[in-house]
């Protein structure tokens, strides 16, 4: 039986905080139970999963170019960063793997500087809008992309 | 038991093309394989599909206003529309139930006249990029928020 | 005694779908019951209306084109094709009759992309902000532009 | 029997010369006549009309702060300062009273830097391109809006 | 001997109404008198002329996809589409045969909104500004197109 | 002992109006208030007081003009006109007095045509956001201004 | 031997203020120079002289209004207000006699926002950048406009 | 038997290039195979054709303006300087003869900065896209416009 | 006697800089004076200060995020962070207290690049301008935002 | 006696084509009779005078070139050069006599593209709208300039 | 003998990667190669060079900091940092040595957002688009920026 | 022993001038000393250098059609020309040699309209900032293109 394909989800600055404040209105969820939801569809499809947050560009590229050797495909929620890093474009595109675009809101509703992304230059299909349910959606659509003929 | 969730699948202009045109470059699967893929997982689903596909908005925008009364979602690939249709932007805020848009291409990566969508002022959540296994991720996206507490 | 004048009232995509939704907030006034209050003001005003509503740009192009030879006024709601359709402004300059531009609510307090009107470059006058006072504003306003000596 | 509705109509810069100037092109009509059209209108409507012209911002903003207390609409015509007057615009949305914006012609039709109206940010309808009848329309469309419950 | 190639003549919104107004000012050429003589010029040529009109944008698109099968090439005036529809350049983009955009008058002297033409982005060849002249000019041209070794 | 310093306070059009209107919403702080307040920091500060409002571009133009000789130093919240007078621009560019800019409200989170200030070009500092708390931060900042060595 | 013609010099905001401050660097020229070349220069051109300055817009206005129908010609230097007054381009556009536009210095070569010009759409003539020497220059040109045939 | 209408072809920078590099890719025409091509064209349709080449927008300035006397139409490609050159739309606006506008490639699919033409402004027609071809498209539209009664 | 309120200021990128490069022009107060001056101030106001500079994005982003629970006003100085950095704005808007931006220098008098902020679409207040002096004023202000009823 | 100053007046492309068109319009005045009057005026005011005029971007650049030590002062009409050539204004920069920019019309009230001249970032004034008066004035202005102390 | 010169190159994000992937298309020079040639040449040149790469902003600001003290000039090649910190820029201009900005490609004909450099505003000289060639170029440039008198 | 490569340095407008104005402030390098250093290095690397200088885009155009069969690299300092000239962009891309481009000043340092560079285009890499000095560097990366295996 083939080894699981190994696939690496980066969550870039402030998506630590999530669930931390006003959950009356915000919902509980945080990213750890995110993980867990995640680890859980993970298993689920037989992927290898590695789950990480960092609030640094450099580090997140750091992720990015390791991830060269170690991952079969990426989904990236580059929070801030999405709108702002071309770095992380450019580590993007030295990768010959799937990448995956996410967005817990729907970026096209909100604040004019949100609507370019760099990331979706690199990326090879974008999910946004879904809130948390987004990361079960990218991990399906990753296994489908790592599977395709 | 419940009666299951009904969901409309709505495809723009030039959508009936699909396979139709250098089979070798682009690939053999038409709109009605699509249907088909499409019918399988919203049985596997439970969801009730009604699939359609228009090159005329009106005829779109007709769909829209009658799925207030008939479908409990919609998933929209508004095809060439996204790009230039109030008229549609304007049909889907009119509902309160959820719309997810959906296309096959990553559209930011294409001409600049298609970054801007008028469909995403009125979606819930965006799916891009995906090709044909986009309609699957959105029917499964749509059964999650279909069935959120 | 003179024939009456004749004025067509054209409305188009979505304005169907008035009072139709949410009536608690925006109202029951249906389009039909705008249709009602037009025909008393038109024949209090002696004139010969027709009321006509499509969600189709091809065919609010038929009616105008028509209206050549078969009506002496205009007045039109054009909804969101107001922001998009070309073809309804080339149409409208084709006519040698008053032409008033007509919108439910003030679009220049609403979206950017509602702020450009390619039917103000072919209408007499435009009124905006009154909801559906604003059609018996507009027919006042074409009784005394076709009784202007 | 209740007290008649006050209106007050504010006339801005250079439109003391309506009339004045190449009578066999732009019609004799002056503002005074507008004015005397006016006071029949609201005679006939029961609105208690005061009729002010000004070519000075200053002493339109004063008008406006001073309306608060005993008008019950303004009618704007602000000229040349519609597209240029932030101070006015700020003066018209300290009132909680109904604004109509009005232009004798369509603005829409004229040099690009007349397509924008800070007036209009604050006006609850507009009315324009219908020359001195837009007056009487205006005084229409204020009654409506005095009157509604 | 070959069977002639087969071309369609596509004519977008309001050009049905060429000739019918002000006759002594913009001509009286009726689009039936253009479609004689491409029909003239087509036989010189030795072409299978098809000659359409539709104010409709789906139904355009759909006669060019049914070309597809039926044609060798497209010559399209496009009128107020060519600024606005993106479905029309979509289906253009899906076909294998020589495609040349059409106008009667020099849009690029036109309106700013006239500059834009999405029909150039899938054409071969442009002609404007040559009036009906231009009709005959585009058969000529299209005809060089098609017999090219 | 050395003369007081001697500062103006400069308040442009409608802010007469504070605290006036829906007190419950918006405080019932006036500009007469403002003013006491600022006369007690002042006096504690041994700085001489002159405050003034005007509605009028150039009464405020020429009370800055008349300030080169009798005032030391201008606090300025120029209202509406930040956003459109060169002229308030050009009559503080000719003062060589400090030159502090002040807005009760945080103009950067406002209209977009809020965001510019001529103002600015002329001014050593600024500060917005802080509401009438701002005045009295305006008047130790000029106090610090005009007391460096 | 006939009258003289009168020709009203019209100053803006902030030129009273000339050669008022730091006179070794920006010269000693005052208005009241300028004035006096300007009676000189105008006494030998046989020019019946006005000349006024004020820092506010409508009493600018006011003064060009008046202006149709006792003066022959104007030269405007309107200082700030040339960049921000759509009010004074409309009182010149009211007038049916020659307009020259003034300004001391090139205002092409100094902010952006001083590249605009509202006067400049209702100008014969613009003379620009050669300080008071440009006072006499414009009379020039005044005299050479109001005695061609 | 009347004179043959004169017309000229000028070229523009770089043209006299065509055909000398890389002929396995951009064919083997040359400049001087096209004015072959276009003589024999000319010769037909009874026009005394002068064909010209000129890297130097002076040059082409220069005939241009020659023409006025010496010519009955022209036809120009003018290469790069189509995008640069408002002394050629100068040149071309002095004329009262026919212009047409030429360019090998269709100008609207190339890089945005060759969008721009200022010929158009001075043009009756436009023909781009038709590589070599379009040079006698052009002599046949210069025909019929010099015929047109 | 109520604990102290913990005010936390934050200096970006290139403020450990200060003063120690060429005295003689920018003068010789270095971050840590700044430092030691507003410790003496907050310990007047009984404030308890932390006071901190960082070059990185993710170490200031972090001690935003702990600041949620250690502090209870933000001063931020965030250097060349203000025009570029989405993440602090994301970081800021996360908290509930109040948020101070700050600047040296007026930054609206320098190249245009830094005329955008990103932290003041999260600042309550904005102080610039007033060199060293404004951390005084921001504490100042801090102190009375903290303090209000 | 000294020696006269010596000015050059420079005309641009299509400046020699002045009163060969249309003269019962534009006026019979050749830019030979505008050389006359010129010289004319020159001798009254004892300027030695040079006139050239060429189509040649580098015909004009290295006669400024050649100006920086043969004359005293450029008197330039740049023509459509104006508009486009940084060559120009490069050559203009590098002289350190007075240049006065002079055009027949008011660039300002033509096309868009005519409003933006290279040539005003290298003059010290500007002249333009008052035909071929223009040329006059501009003598007597360099006169000033050449003259002032 | 005089102390060898000292040069910092810096490398900013994701230049570690060069050489690593797909070299039978990019070529095989790793960034070690790259170093190893600086020091070559720099030994030639008798520099003492330092060579550092970061994907870190925060770190690059650092290392330029402390470059103050320790080094003669300073090559950089920001990669995508180039086009988005404000922060490097602001480092470099605290700098008075020396500074040359580098580039592997010629970023004038990739994407747009590649084209603003905010390194360009405090570099002395750029070098772009000779691929590692351009290191060795850059260590000449600084070698005579360095030793020019 | 092979022939020397052939290398073509031109020279755009006003180039001719260095070093004639203001030696004290700009240096009294002329181009002749350039061409004299260049003449230098280019024996030093075994280059046969061809030097020109033109103020005429025609000419420079030439140059550069003649060089594709006499030169084997060209390095071209276009002046003015590089932001306003396409057919020096055309000519340039016909060449199939190496192409550098050079400035002596960083323009990316300079007015907006020296940012934007057609020579960037076809350029192969770029010097700028480095004065005189950027001469022998391009000589350099010449020599170094051109022994590429």
């Amino acid at each position: 039986m083939a080894d699981p394909s190994r696939v690496l989800i980066l969550n870039g600055p402030n998506l630590n905080m999530l669930g931390l404040r006003e959950p009356e209105i915000y919902g509980r969820t945080t990213l750890s139970d995110i993980e867990s939801a995640c680890r859980d569809r993970a298993d689920a499809l037989r992927l290898a999963l590695t789950f990480r947050q960092s609030n640094s560009e450099s580090e997140l590229v750091g992720w990015i170019q390791a991830a060269r050797e170690t991952q079969d495909g990426i989904i990236i929620n580059a929070g801030a960063l999405t709108h702002t890093s071309v770095a992380l474009l450019d580590a993007l595109k030295l990768l010959e793997m799937p990448v995956i675009e996410l967005h817990l809101s729907n970026i096209f509703r909100r604040e004019n500087f949100r609507h370019r992304s760099y990331i979706s230059l690199a990326a090879d299909g974008v999910i946004c809008g879904f809130g948390v349910t987004g990361y079960e959606l990218a991990l399906d659509a990753m296994n489908r992309l790592l599977t395709k003929p």
